[in-house]
């Protein structure tokens, strides 16, 4: 159900569940980030699987990024219908009519694609040659996470099927998901430093394949400072900074690298009352428990248990801990901000801080849903 | 996005990643548990909060289900607004506004409430006075589950309150989610002892306010037949037979009660392949995964992997297995069905099966995302 009417009430009258977005946080994330990648000569092109709006990639591309990046066909066709112009599908598409629609699309917008097969690279080329469009492609490889993309000694013998299909290499797609939540910063720059062992190695195999690199593309919000040190990523992905949650916010940080902020709350409301713990209205259909759960914003004294898909239940950390009557507002941190965002039609734009802000804007999530 | 095309067409053609739901075992669903109910005399109000379809709960009734139950106000609008007049909101509602909208819709259907506080009460009668209409008030007992719900001893009072308020006592809702998915029959049977004993201490408290209990409504589908059994409740509110999932197929069935088949479907596509896994194309923004991952439907030999939001990783269970190929169709059951349904803005609703049929129906998800 989307949310129609509420700009310029206070954050009281928000009902709940929402999910609200501290509009000053977001944009000091966006700032900090755009800082961060300009001052390095980087290109930033941040993953809108995280927040799935053209509004917010607006503001993005505004802060200096050159574009966004998306998982999905259809994620790329509700961003470049809502008016984004430069779009890098970082993932495989493989079915003939999906590739139809891209390479439609491509009238519409720069786009991107990865590849990590060559029936991947032959079905895309057939599709873009029967509508006359240019798409280019990256060849994923697997740095690490045993997922998606080839081996990094296969770079170059697919790199040469792309230019042999007539399609345009653009470079790599190296991104290693698996590394984001490591919690230690030690960790996470030895499984950035295995990823870049990756990449030499797709280099020396496209050289050994008489071609170029223009660009490695990837890094995400919990490992872009070893990525951006290595000098080898050209431009960085991370989505999550936008928005941050309780996982990435689990992370130790990294030294030397901004600190964001949470901008992505639930906002929530007891509507039960135990002696020994209060329900809210709030459960895993408002906010994805994938990650674990969310954390109770303001209460480091209260433990926020697994109520099912449409409850919380708060119960005291220590026994001094006060819970929240009938009727108050709990704020909650999700787990993880990619999926709670796709549950959500609305993200509820709040400006002046959630304990007396005003609701500024109503943002859609123009691809939410968008699966396909 | 809104699926708008496809009928007529086959299984094959059906964009993934997809919510497939089998039209015809979801009919045998509904025919076993309707005919369940109505050999015992019971009163059937399915879930909706399963399928919050006005199409799928309009099925239900026509089997035989009194209406129907949903968790939200706004789930109880977007039902009421697609057509269907008779629904219990087995949840408390604390927030003015909401108990407004529920006062006014209770002009266009027959409507039921929880309450489980005296506040509840209070704020309820004094929305249905303004509205000038009558909501039916369950109150609601903790029968186990430790979240909502007064203790059984309390249920008198809150009674007289209710009665006291103006407001028309309806009965108890009593439904323990946590014996659901307890494994074995033994377990579950136990619970529901337990549920039954606070079911007649309620009761009890009920004769010494003065007061009957017009009827005990609850159980779910991992419980039902045990509430069946007791005689104290009349009317079963499970929803999650309709479709059923991983979670639920896991349980040991109990005797003598309708065995219920798979109806709900991620249709994938194998969009990446390795030596050693294949990658599909639908992760946790296609199905939920608080109950754990998908089963791969007809593929015992393979494990299905968290592969992240938008993908699954496929791995062989056994050396011997094949692993689909580039562009295969991968079948997968959800592990949880109502918050996979949430996902979903479309149904697609196939005729004749999952390997031969005919997409018949695309249905509504209407009150998809009805979170407040």
């Amino acid at each position: 159900m989307s949310r129609t009417d509420g700009i310029g009430q206070p954050v009281a009258a928000i009902d709940t569940p929402a999910l609200v977005l501290d509009l000053d946080a977001m944009a000091r994330n966006i700032g900090r980030m755009a800082g961060y990648a300009a001052e390095r000569g980087l290109r930033l092109r941040p993953h809108a699987k995280t927040h799935k709006s053209a509004w917010i990639a607006a503001q993005q591309m505004a802060a200096g990024a050159v574009g966004v990046c998306v998982q999905k066909t259809s994620e790329a066709e509700a961003l470049v219908a809502a008016g984004i112009g430069d779009v890098f599908v970082t993932n495989e598409v493989i079915d003939h009519a999906k590739l139809a629609r891209l390479a439609a699309l491509a009238r519409r917008c720069r786009l991107a694609l990865a590849v990590d097969s060559a029936v991947g690279v032959e079905r895309l080329a057939a599709a873009t040659r029967a509508a006359g469009t240019e798409i280019a492609v990256f060849v994923e490889i697997d740095v690490g996470q045993g997922r998606c993309g080839v081996a990094p000694a296969q770079a170059g013998a697919l790199a040469r099927r792309v230019v042999a299909a007539g399609l345009r290499f653009a470079g790599l797609q190296a991104y290693h998901g698996g590394a984001q939540h490591l919690r230690s910063s030690a960790e996470r720059a030895a499984a950035i430093e295995q990823a870049a062992a990756c990449v030499r190695r797709a280099q020396a195999a496209l050289a050994g394949a008489g071609l170029a690199c223009p660009l490695v593309s990837g890094a995400g919000s919990g490992s872009f400072a070893f990525e951006a040190g290595s000098g080898l990523w050209g431009e960085l992905q991370a989505g999550s900074y936008l928005l941050m949650d309780r996982d990435y916010a689990d992370n130790v940080p990294t030294d030397d690298v901004p600190c964001f902020e949470h901008a992505l709350f639930v906002k929530s409301q007891v509507i039960s009352r135990a002696d020994d713990h209060a329900v809210v209205d709030a459960g895993h259909k408002s906010h994805a428990i994938d990650s674990g759960l969310p954390r109770v914003w303001g209460r480091e004294d209260l433990a926020f248990v697994n109520g099912g898909d449409e409850h919380g239940i708060l119960r005291r950390r220590d026994a001094a801990a006060a819970l929240p009557a009938l009727g108050d507002t709990v704020w909650l941190v999700p787990g993880h901000c990619d999926p709670t965002v796709n549950l959500h039609d609305t993200l509820v734009g709040v400006r002046g801080g959630l304990a007396q802000g005003i609701v500024e804007r109503l943002i859609r999530v123009d691809a939410r849903g968008c699966l396909t």
